[in-house]
């Protein structure tokens, strides 16, 4: 997405060890996590010096990590991690992230890692303008998922090959991020958000159950939406629904909530970002301000 | 599979470094084939010195980096690389992982990397045995990595961490392996592997237009049998087909030629590694003899 680029990154702490300087490599060759994408991953953000909803983060990371057949997460090693790593930042309000690796082609020792990095730029702008979106189909049935464990739908792994090619693809075709669809044309989320919609004074969103991830802050804005009145229904969505609808945005921890404006080539929600996203991106900030 | 286990690391060759000692990291915690999954590699295997097929697999490598959109590979420096690292590990048969990473985070330095590991232990025993598979579906219909570029259909990425849960799933069902289908039944391909069974004196295999990866030993395995009066087809396959037929096999680069002797619990093949697989495990030894 446009917003990428470098996101430098401002510490760095490894499990065993704290601090570590960024410039240090720290992982071997052999670590699984390079050899086959297999580590668990979160990011977060980090307003005013504090991980917003890191219990919540780590307890999916735990989740992940346990789809994967990887160690045991402990939480306590993540939250002093995590602790480390910002104090060795300073940056009040930055991108967290924390990942799991199984270490080693069969060694079996796994390693943590705790990685602070500036927000990345333009995010504002990006906010102001809106998103356009492409439709790209997973070819996937919505139902797989629930009964494939091995697709490791809702799985937050590093294999993330696909979502990258998918944000590459959209970009070769003049837009900002992908959307994906399953086989049969449902919406189900983006490479690294999720997505919504408004009719009226109801905001959907796809269920969980199409296998999509259970994002915090897609959780965080269910809340936040419901105490200020709106309705909130999680259901299964063409994607005909959203070109029609009042306004459309997606949601994820560190671009928070971001209108999106087009989908394939073709103006939605007026063409601006709407009141809902403006409403619960402010919500958003409340909540993380506590 | 039950060959897994450590691969002892022999040496290892970092892009412009040279020979590194396999205990030290060599990758930063940013870099993308972390983050992301986002690099690609290749596995081969070194026969009394010599990596087999070497020119193939670094041209299969440069292509998957172009999916991935990644900077271009050199295929001399990986040549190169290559033969330093086989001269640090003067192991005359050997595992060989070429790996070509984007680099940190937006920076935009790519690294190369030569693994020499050692061959899996009790790979003759397996090979004697044969395995037991389990069918697993992808849930994505056959045509559809040919339309669908951002599924990454044919690439080998470090994304694999579906390939492994399909591997864990296996093996909770009490077998060796997966093999996985397309949405609608067709045999697709082993998560690491290519599969094969014979009818009579023919060898089918499934097509590459269904999205599986053009194994460089498949492809070694359709000359070697033809020259020995096979007829090879490639096509499209229901699994009862292979339940029925006369014997099935797996081919891969390391693993080699290795006879499938159960498929969800009932035999196959009689139950033992057929005539097809012995002959032409022989062929592929022949050939890497040269």
């Amino acid at each position: 997405v446009t917003e990428r680029g470098r996101a430098a990154l401002l510490a760095l702490a490894v499990g065993g060890r704290g601090l570590v300087d960024p410039e240090e490599p720290v992982l071997r060759a052999d670590d699984d996590a390079l050899l086959r994408g297999r580590a668990a991953f979160e990011t977060l953000r980090v307003y005013g010096g504090s991980p917003f909803r890191l219990d919540d983060h780590i307890a999916r990371l735990a989740a992940s990590a346990e789809r994967l057949g990887l160690p045991r997460v402990d939480p306590d090693a993540f939250r002093e991690l995590t602790a480390v790593a910002l104090a060795g930042a300073a940056a009040p309000d930055a991108s967290l992230r924390l990942y799991w690796t199984p270490g080693r082609e069969g060694a079996g020792r796994p390693t943590a890692l705790a990685l602070v990095s500036a927000i990345p730029p333009h995010l504002e702008e990006v906010r102001a303008r809106g998103i356009a979106v492409v439709a790209l189909s997973l070819g996937i049935d919505a139902d797989r998922r629930q009964v494939a464990p091995w697709l490791l739908g809702g799985v937050k792994s590093t294999s993330y090959a696909v979502n990258m090619a998918a944000q590459q693809e959209a970009r070769r075709r003049g837009s900002d991020d992908a959307l994906f669809l399953s086989l049969e044309g449902l919406v189900l989320e983006g490479p690294t958000s999720n997505i919504w919609f408004r009719e009226g004074r109801t905001l959907h969103t796809p269920a969980l159950d199409l296998g999509i991830l259970a994002g915090v802050t897609r959780d965080t804005l269910i809340g936040a939406a419901t105490a200020r009145g709106y309705s909130v229904a999680e259901g299964a969505y063409e994607l005909d629904r959203l070109v029609v609808a009042d306004e459309v945005f997606s949601s994820s921890s560190v671009r928070e909530v971001v209108g999106v404006v087009a989908i394939d080539g073709s103006r939605v929600g007026g063409g601006a970002p709407g009141e809902a996203a403006l409403e619960l991106q402010q919500a958003l900030r409340d909540a993380a301000a506590g």
